[in-house]
């Protein structure tokens, strides 16, 4: 299993997600399923979900690029001219990794599940998030609701719609990623430590912070445990129910 | 879609359901899924998820009652010598009804999707708590996990997890249970107002209450925004991530 999401408020983006993997319950590893991909005139954040061995490959055809065959150009992801054009690219490698791998893994009885997040900006143009999905369309993320997911997204997603809003700040926005998956941890175990993040501010096209939290790390021990303790504050703070002796 | 949980703690059993149901996004209506058995000498709890047709067909069968060819004797819900027989006969239900709806449903392309929470006590017998699955099949809950979902589960999930144990109040269960519920509902449309619930003491074989909550009553609202207001809180207290200039 699996659990990404990405984060794009005013002042940036932030990128959280896990490396746990398994093939089967009793094949459990850890993988790197946050990319991230540095140029002088751009900062490009690619997070995966799905079955490892097609994500694996969609970033590989991705990195050694596509030749257009009207151009002659080899399109990478990283020499796109935009973002949108680089999500496209992500959705025709997700269709080329398809067409050479969906017939064995049919076979197989395997479905082909795969699907991205994909953030960043290119000097010049906006800062943009995308959600790539199997198929290889994808949507974009909205000042409405700027955060999106992929993977294990329900245990997470309640401090996420509560939370996040486009105006908080580029950390706090870490922060709530960051106990939108500890909810996600606690409750599936097929997500764990560590956890790969990413903070990008908007215009500066670096990453700002790039950290892996593994296990016993201090500050997100400290978030789980205040975190933990305020949801059981909260709920002993509220009264108990007051019906009594109603029927029917 | 549906919400439904039971808890089952030393004191008793507290059972909640939403009452929305969907067939496709543009026709929602309200159907109760919580159902109360009342005799003399037990007290049964019954709450569905699933294909509407299919879980009220298994109630009519479970009401109606199916002839043992053995022994001659009409078998219904109520009449059940013990809980664990009383939860076979959901099974055998579920199985009936699958004989005669599931080839239709088939050749229709829909699924045979229906799992129902059981609780409840019988004189002289313990208070149990089963999930039936569509195979008819089913799980009982124990002091170690004390709760059972069904339906829409994971949104509401956390909050059991961390907050739910053997020994808490009976009256603190039905609060927790309302706030994995609006947790639901919060990020699930498709999981609604009004909310049925009820709660059996242990030995006392009568609901000692059963309510449903409608849009704007008091305590729920109340319970809504502490809640929020809570978490809201919660996230705030918790510093922001300390890393700086992190990279690699």
């Amino acid at each position: 299993m699996t659990y990404c999401c990405g984060i794009l408020v005013r002042d940036g983006l932030v990128m959280v997600a896990d490396t746990r993997t398994n093939a089967g319950l009793d094949n459990v590893s850890t993988f790197r399923k946050l990319h991230i991909f540095r140029k002088p005139d751009r900062l490009l954040t690619l997070s995966t979900s799905g079955n490892l061995s097609i994500s694996q490959s969609v970033v590989s055809v991705l990195n050694e690029g596509v030749e257009n065959p009207e151009t002659g150009e080899l399109e990478t992801l990283v020499n796109a001219p935009t973002m949108f054009q680089a999500a496209q690219r992500i959705g025709r490698a997700i269709r080329r990794v398809y067409e050479s791998d969906a017939p064995g893994l049919q076979a197989a009885d395997i479905s082909y599940e795969v699907s991205f997040l994909f953030g960043g900006q290119i000097k010049g143009g906006p800062m943009r998030m995308f959600m790539v999905y199997p198929a290889g369309n994808f949507i974009e993320c909205t000042t409405d609701t700027p955060y999106l997911q992929i993977g294990e997204h329900k245990y997470g997603k309640p401090i996420l719609d509560r939370a996040v809003h486009h105006n908080i700040d580029l950390y706090d926005a870490l922060k709530i990623a960051l106990i939108s998956m500890d909810s996600t941890m606690r409750s599936n175990l097929a997500v764990g430590l560590p956890i790969d993040f990413v903070v990008v501010r908007r215009d500066a096209c670096i990453d700002e912070l790039t950290y892996r939290i593994e296990p016993g790390e201090p500050y997100f021990s400290d978030l789980r445990d205040r975190w933990s303790a305020a949801l059981r504050a909260a709920h002993i703070a509220i009264p108990r129910p007051p019906y009594a002796g109603k029927r029917g």
